[in-house]
């Protein structure tokens, strides 16, 4: 659908949706597009009591459009918060909700930090780490971003309606779901790609392996966003993804708010945000994909994997995680076995 | 000292410290040496006592020589282990005298482990992590080797009698300060290269910042052994220096005996121990030196440590930390700003 409302627009879309009539979508997925469209209940009414903020308005984040195709079709925003404002200056927070007094009190204190010097928390709402992190960065003066898998009215999980009017006080709940849209597993996972993308940073708190915070991760990594994690206790189930991301060189190891700070920060990095024009990809590329990037020869050059990981001085799996970001951000574009930059990648 | 009796042999510059007749030794240095000898108790009851291993016998273990002129004049060996059979296949466990439940637990346990991957484990004999992984490795099939910072006879600490003797069972207890003397804050400093030289990868279990476990984890470090460093909770002092040898990339991040063992395996693992000649020098390597090593120019060519560290893919701190380690260990001489392999390091 990303695709089809770049190509026509929104309007066009959903026309086409109604009349059957849209090019190049195969009859099971326009059927499925046709009953969410009749299931719409009454967009004028959740328009009357949410915004819904799209590409090309002044509050929408520019770092979103790094998901290509996957990046959403707009946002429902409920709170005070501002949403471009709230999320330049972003950390994201992220862990199991079957967490430790480790987790929960390590996630609390950092996100407190991270909200003294500035920087809003971005979490997904949801019980353990992610709770944990937002009461953190309430308890200082940044907004908190909850970012949901449901509707921005519905209170999932029921317990958290008294924190997410907390939230809304100075900070946002968003969410791509329609209002009373409930959450389900589909949901969850792909939200999980707008945390990572959102935000400067990921710091995965506590994670079982296998679990939601590190498809939170993998989504962070993929983007080329700054991917950290928290050293626990290698005999605790619930750090055990955390170890497991440092060990194998995907997270950077951190153990306190300055380190985190240390390693998203960038050069320009207390500059009040630009009030026009988005916040430049490149300025959202990690180190080691920065690299890889002034590694690429200039013009039409093409470069195998091997000789770019020896030139940015990368391991090769590192160097090949980077150059698939890359091509996925629109910098870089296959060519053969290789890689050559496109125009965007020659910053241009 | 070192450096006198490779030149002279140990029996003339004995004779030379006692008649002061040494050549290139300053007069405070000779008279400390002369005090030293005299003060030498009965070296033949010593000798009838406890066994002495010097380099050249058939049981030193040749990978000490990487120390250089501070290799040990010698090692008392007391114990039924074979000094060298017990540490070709060996890993040293270190860490804090005031462990947590938490390393006392992984210590013992990653020690019981490796024993019966038919690893010995080597380490202090000191209470907390040292002692757990005596007493782990204890309770499987191979030999421990604990190392002191005083006299093969002196119980130090007082209540590690009945483990010492345990010990002596299978392993050995060993010291380069002759019997009967007691341990210093210098001795056990000096202790620590030891463990390090002497072990094929060092891993740290539990260290507060500026603790002697780190001291062993430099030396281990400078003598490009691997180093690895068990992770812990952040806001456990005792796991602070862990958590930082791997957030800086000194140390590998690792949570199992079978993680330990992928980083010091090397291929030829499983063969047994070869019956004459030491292990070679290059076989104690880190992988990371080994790839320095590998993109050195032949012959006599320079090179500088941008183009090595671009060359080996390696950021150019490590690269610089390797080149340092390979230069005192014989492979590398410095030639103006730049490197070039000496015979070693072409492998003749």
């Amino acid at each position: 659908m990303g695709r089809q409302i770049a190509a026509h627009g929104a309007e066009a879309v959903l026309a086409g949706i109604r009349t059957g009539t849209l090019d190049g979508v195969d009859e099971r997925r326009a059927a499925a597009w046709r009953m969410r469209a009749s299931a719409a209940g009454d967009p004028d009414d959740d328009l009357a009591r949410h915004r819904f903020v799209i590409p090309g308005d002044p509050d929408w984040p520019g770092q979103l459009d790094d998901l290509g195709d996957a990046r959403p079709i707009g946002l429902w925003v409920d709170g005070a918060g501002d949403l471009r404002r709230a999320s330049t200056r972003s950390i994201a927070l992220v862990g199991a909700r079957a967490a430790s007094a480790y987790g929960v009190n390590v996630a609390s204190e950092l996100a407190c930090r991270l909200s003294d010097r500035g920087y809003s928390v971005i979490s997904g709402g949801a019980y353990g780490i992610d709770a944990a992190a937002h009461r953190g960065c309430l308890a200082g003066p940044s907004p908190t971003v909850a970012i949901l898998a449901c509707g921005v009215d519905v209170p999932y999980p029921a317990a958290h309606q008294d924190l997410f009017a907390a939230i809304r006080e100075e900070g946002l709940v968003i969410s791509e779901s329609p209002p009373g849209v409930n959450p389900t597993r589909l949901r969850f996972l792909v939200r999980n790609r707008v945390i990572a993308a959102l935000s400067r940073g990921t710091v995965v708190v506590q994670a079982a392996p296998r679990s939601g915070a590190l498809n939170t991760a993998h989504h962070a990594f993929q983007l080329n966003r700054q991917l950290m994690a928290i050293p626990g206790p290698v005999t605790s189930d619930v750090s055990a993804g955390c170890n497991n991301l440092i060990r194998l060189g995907k997270a950077v190891c951190v153990t306190s708010a300055e380190e985190i700070l240390e390693q998203v920060g960038q050069a320009g990095d207390d500059i009040a945000p630009i009030p026009r024009g988005p916040v430049t990809r490149r300025d959202l590329l990690s180190v080691e994909s920065k690299r890889v990037l002034d590694a690429m020869p200039g013009g039409l050059g093409v470069i195998g994997p091997a000789e770019v990981a020896l030139k940015a001085g990368l391991p090769l799996p590192v160097a090949l995680g980077c150059l698939g970001g890359l091509e996925a951000g629109g910098f870089l574009k296959r060519e053969g076995t290789g890689w050559r930059l496109t125009a965007r990648g020659r910053g241009r």
